[in-house]
């Protein structure tokens, strides 16, 4: 894997983009959320070539983000199909950053190509991202990070 | 930019990754975030060799995500420093989903190297996710992904 450097900084953006961070892997868990499930589904979704879309599938799964189920026999093979994980849908938050950011900055004149209707309310909605105390909006101005102590050895 | 190719796809997730996807740009946006100004800053926070993160802040600026400023006149040059622009701090959000599935799932024992403090209300805070509309926390099962109309022909 080319992000293999950052897997062993002591931080979790880099880790997460170890993972995440080759291209066209977030266009393949964008299928995923979508609702791709077999290999066709993904390939007609992105337009990745078939070469790069197998690797990307492989590493998803051995990421535990999508996990391969077979799904039919036919004579000659098993088909499989590629669905998200626990693991994996909790990437969703993630995906809509990107997606909010990108409809914002992406240069899209005639509107987001794509908007998000949540089903539990039934209104047209373009999530918050709110604190966990006090429900006020996350302002980056209002947010210290604090780096934990290193462990005291034993 | 190697991720050109995802700069024409019609998909906001694709757009914001052409942006932001070459390996360590958003290690170098953490730093920004961290409250890294200058280079040095930047380079003793990340450690990225000092080609790679020349070209990286450069990228940024073209972006107009940061934005490069003299701080300090030497006898033989201009210093400058790199803060984060409007269109930077939206990407709070995309920086804070990533580090909280990281702390998850990035395989740190000791428990997350960053721990967030909210100075609005002064509580440690993992930031949720909510829906504009009703408030509740936004589980990707209750999404409903709308493609919008192809523009008519005028």
């Amino acid at each position: 894997m080319r992000h293999e450097a950052l897997r062993h900084e002591h931080c979790a953006i880099a880790r997460s983009l170890s993972v995440l961070g080759e291209r066209w892997t977030f266009v393949v868990l964008r299928q995923a959320f979508m609702g791709a499930r077999r290999f066709e589904d993904y390939q007609l979704g992105t337009g990745i070539a078939r070469n790069i879309l197998t690797d990307r599938l492989r590493s998803l799964v051995g990421e535990n983000i999508l996990e391969r189920r077979p799904y039919a026999e036919h004579a000659a093979r098993t088909l499989y199909q590629y669905r998200l994980t626990e693991k994996g849908l909790e990437l969703y938050p993630i995906l809509l950053t990107l997606m909010k950011w990108g409809n914002r900055h992406g240069g899209f004149e005639q509107g987001p190509p794509v908007r998000l209707v949540h089903k539990t309310c039934g209104a047209e909605t373009e999530p918050r991202f709110v604190c966990t105390n006090c429900n006020e909006d996350i302002d980056p101005r209002e947010v210290t990070p604090v780096t934990a102590e290193p462990a005291a050895a034993s």
